[in-house]
């Protein structure tokens, strides 16, 4: 563990003041000009010095025929350069005095043939000027905080609490709009390509200090420094959760096209077991990732794994009872204290077993205030799984029918859910006890919208709010281990 | 099997031309009004009486006082009423000629007490009048393609392929506007509830023979009539495919109230043998369900498991090979033939193994066209699963570039994705060989609503997509091994 981010090979490539720029024109068919464009539609606020050949001013931005002429030596220089000519604008840049670099050009050590010999190349000019740079074959880093983000794709979202290492440069980029669709956001991404000179150790060293990371996602297709990533992650996952993502398949796509060995499988178990020593909780698909670190983030951790569902639908409650018990989660009965507190708020139709069924409520909003804090007071439980749905016809059809006009009903209706989800909200703060909710949903229904305003994690089904809770628990048991001294 | 539609006891409850409706009055506090509201604005053609004791008109109906006052016999009662008169109800109509009903009331054998009594109380008044009904304690019946839904949710969406049975009335309306995300909608949704009089298998045995199901899926807690439905369920999928989610928690959540016996697992093999008896397929959650029905409705059938993976990134590309490897569908390397044909077509930064990597594509429409038309030529493999990613933004970024105007895009952008979806679709008929899609983008993106539209089933993630073809290989080997006559 570093003692402070500064320490850090990546803080300057994570948290530039200025930035050299190569590989950026006018033209938007290059990937160069689409990633500069990211990184000024975001704001940002640093100096940038795009170098061009020819191009007097790139994005309205003054270019620079060479890194020679700039009138400061910036923190960065993000190349989107030909393979060939990467090594020597290296070694310009080292000239310059430039100490950081991302390299997101390809074409070196994965494809073979002279790739290998112009990455060695390339570290050679980095090493003899003393630069630390990413990639080559990364799409570079999101930095929302710092409204720095030099990848292909423009961020859109709010920055976040999920700081992501990644081999694949596509899950930063094309999980900027998946998250945003939860209310989520990277704190910070980072795409490692071909790791010659920073590695996925490195930027796990330096998510584990990031202040604004409170959860690290890994995506992970080889570890190079085993015993390392070990070491590391069992110092770090103390006091932040690590959740990892082996894309296995890799190999087996790689090794599909010359014999099935059975490889595959010994690659998976070895992976397993490298997650279990270092205290890493492994994910098994990318929604999965996400589902996980969304709930290690956003909610408190439970005692134990003793779990109370509330619902007022018999299937989805049936579904998610279903979906705890292969996790391992409990669904322990209610204690007699509980029971006499819901009586009076569930009708006869309902079931005071767990999982809670309301069948429906007699006053609709005890779904969200009165009952969930019955059930999060209840003692014999650690956390509440809450099934949401709230149908906008129903409600509608309501309003209408007590003579409310459509022109009113918009603000109505926000008013409502907004206050439904603030309810819900405030039984967080009271009680230091997780909710987990669920819905079938799309995160862009209004009710969902304003829980999701509310820091409220609502998973898209009863499976994978289950298993989300599993890993929470599974967290929790792990930090109590690793804090509880060894008995003597 | 039945030889006609015309023999189910369920044709009129699902096909009705008239209705008598108990239990919706002009207040939208009440259950029934919602469910009479639902009726109307799906546009039912047929004639809706409603029975109210006060009130003239019901939602613009002319109201009436009793059942037997009505000009005409109705096909069908539908009663949402307190459970005590429930009884006597179905006794008038009865004497009024009704033989048809649906008992949305609840409070009967599933609260216990006195409900068990009612409900054979209620049977008997049926019985004696040979009406032949559904419920009590269900949600009714959607089938839109009648213009008749009388559950608590209104149908917005399109009419679909998909017939369903379930134990959860919830699994039918509130999946109504899940499955209009994904374009997709219900032949016939039936809410079974207590199964007093028709149950599942009936339900199964009509869906079977309902011109508009291609799929059948099932919400199952339990099965009454085990031997009977694994008969009929065995002689239906050499036809037509039956996909079921068993909700085993349902029991555990109940059992947890009283001891851990372990008798869960016991159960959930029981069904696992049950379904495999029966050629059911199992699904293991909702959105599986669903995910299942849609391929084996969409999707051509697949001779075989070996499947081709197509990208222009890295990592989705790496999770669909894992996901693949993981439900036993094998990744075959392309033949030289195959090879010689994608050369000119892939940049030399992609890969020709199977994942098949463009990195990007030389000229983008390849990507929807030339490229996936060779795969789907490949005769070393059955099926194509293709990552699909059209960033709005990129696009939107190009034309600006090119001088298009903010006015000009929408039009533009709608016809481009327009046109490659279309191109896609194209393949599926010149190919007899599946095609998923797969991405992590929204359904409600631009571009995945073409795809959608082509009918195109594009799943929410590589893993999902990888299940839902192995569920289609799996299928297509069943029906082949029905078919083959046995060796003498």
């Amino acid at each position: 563990m570093l003692n402070s981010i500064l320490e850090s090979p990546l803080f300057r490539i994570v948290n530039p003041q200025s930035i050299a720029f190569f590989g950026a024109s006018n033209r938007f068919t290059s990937m160069g000009t689409n990633q500069l464009s990211s990184l000024k539609s975001l704001g940002f606020e640093g100096k940038i010095y795009p170098i061009h050949p020819k191009e007097k001013q790139v994005l309205e931005l003054k270019a620079y025929l060479s890194v020679l002429d700039l009138p400061e030596v910036p923190d960065l220089a993000v190349m989107v350069l030909p393979t060939r000519v990467v090594p020597q604008v290296m070694a310009e840049c080292g000239q310059r005095g430039i100490k950081n670099a991302i390299v997101v050009s390809g074409g070196f050590k994965e494809v073979g043939g002279e790739g290998p010999a112009l990455e060695r190349k390339l570290l050679a000019a980095a090493e003899k000027f003393g630069i630390r740079f990413l990639g080559p074959n990364c799409l570079g880093v999101a930095n929302p905080h710092h409204k720095f983000n030099v990848t292909f794709l423009p961020f859109e979202g709010r920055p976040g609490f999920i700081g992501m290492a990644s081999q694949s440069g596509s899950f930063i980029t094309q999980m900027f709009d998946y998250l945003r669709r939860f209310k989520l956001g990277f704190s910070t991404g980072i795409s490692v390509g071909n790791e010659a000179d920073v590695d996925l150790v490195d930027a796990l060293e330096y998510l584990a200090v990031c202040p604004h990371t409170s959860v690290i996602a890994l995506y992970i297709e080889t570890i190079r420094r085993g015993p390392a990533f070990i070491e590391l992650a069992r110092s770090i996952v103390r006091h932040k959760p690590i959740v990892a993502y082996y894309a296995g398949g890799s190999e087996a796509g790689k090794r599909a096209s010359f014999s099935h060995t059975g490889a595959l499988a010994g690659a998976d178990a070895l992976y397993d077991g490298v997650f279990r020593q270092s205290g890493v909780i492994r994910a098994h698909s990318i929604p999965e990732l996400f589902d996980f670190c969304w709930v290690l983030g956003a909610c408190t951790r439970p005692q134990g794994n003793r779990v109370i569902i509330q619902t007022h639908s018999g299937g989805p409650g049936a579904a998610a009872a279903d979906a705890c018990s292969r996790v391992g989660l409990d669904l322990p009965p209610l204690s007699e204290k509980t029971l006499a507190k819901l009586a009076p708020l569930v009708p006869h139709t309902g079931s005071l077993n767990n999982p809670v069924d309301l069948t429906f409520s007699k006053n609709p909003m005890d779904f969200f205030a009165a009952i969930p804090d019955v059930l999060l007071s209840e003692a014999g439980a650690d956390g509440l799984l809450v099934y949401f749905l709230t149908p906008t016809q129903i409600v509608r059809r309501n309003m209408e029918s007590m003579g409310i006009s459509e022109d009113e009903m918009p603000e109505l209706i926000d008013k409502l859910f907004g206050d439904q989800a603030a309810s819900v909200a405030d039984l967080l703060g009271k009680h230091q006890k997780p909710l987990i909710g669920f819905t079938f949903q799309s995160p862009d229904n209004p009710f969902i919208q304003k829980l999701l305003d509310h820091g409220i994690a609502v998973l898209p089904s009863p499976e994978r709010a289950a298993r989300a809770m599993a890993a929470l628990v599974g967290y929790s048991r792990l930090v109590n281990r690793l804090s509880t001294p060894a008995s003597p």
